[in-house]
């Protein structure tokens, strides 16, 4: 864990919401992507080190989908940077956490992923990724 | 906005996700500290150049016990380090952002801080904090 790679927020409508952190971080974003297994369609903004992903579902079965209906909008993700996924997971399962995918899948911004189930996290849903190289 | 400088998070003891969040990262908190004013104890994390703060209630009416007795425990805020809070107030409230503390007020970790209204920002409670000098 090398550092907070990005938080993903669950928004409405991307277009909406990428004027809206526009604003806030005076920058527009710097790639829009769409991934089709996950159901979503994502914009990314740049923030020093960290990146803010925004995601809009594109269909109702998406999680992001689900979680808007539960919740609303707002903070679904922490991703934390790591240098070796595989080794990660191994770590964290030794540890006791509850790895929602042991092998990991292809995500948004060439990033290798898996998520820890929020049940064992305090309630926070925790992404680790790792740059595809 | 420069960076996140922390992810806040609600928790019921920090007693027991202190000892969660030190599996998580592999290193024990570097901090803790009673903010009375706020009603909440925290511990601070390192996560290179990011923090993460654990967040506990110490009385009934602080803003963390209503919002653990809501939601439970999870994601509370995000803050980003500015360089000049001042500013960042101003330009945020032209750009339409409701700021709750136009005024800043001292916050955990030798921090100035003014939060955004969630209601302008897509549900996100976010947190300016300029390190104080």
């Amino acid at each position: 864990m090398r550092k907070i790679e990005h938080i993903g927020i669950a928004v409405n409508s991307l277009e909406l919401s990428n004027v809206l952190f526009e604003k806030l971080f005076g920058t527009p974003p710097y790639k829009q992507e769409e991934v089709e297994s996950e159901g979503v369609k994502t914009s990314f903004f740049m923030n020093g080190p960290n990146k803010i992903e925004l995601l809009e579902a594109t269909n109702s079965n998406s999680s992001i989908a689900k979680f808007l209906e539960k919740k609303g909008e707002g903070i679904h993700h922490i991703a934390f940077d790591v240098q070796d996924i595989l080794a990660e997971i191994d770590r964290l399962k030794n540890e006791g956490f509850v790895v929602l995918n042991e092998t990991p899948k292809k995500g948004a911004d060439n990033k290798l992923v898996a998520f820890l189930h929020p049940k064992s996290t305090n309630g926070v849903l925790i992404e680790l990724c790792q740059e595809m190289r």
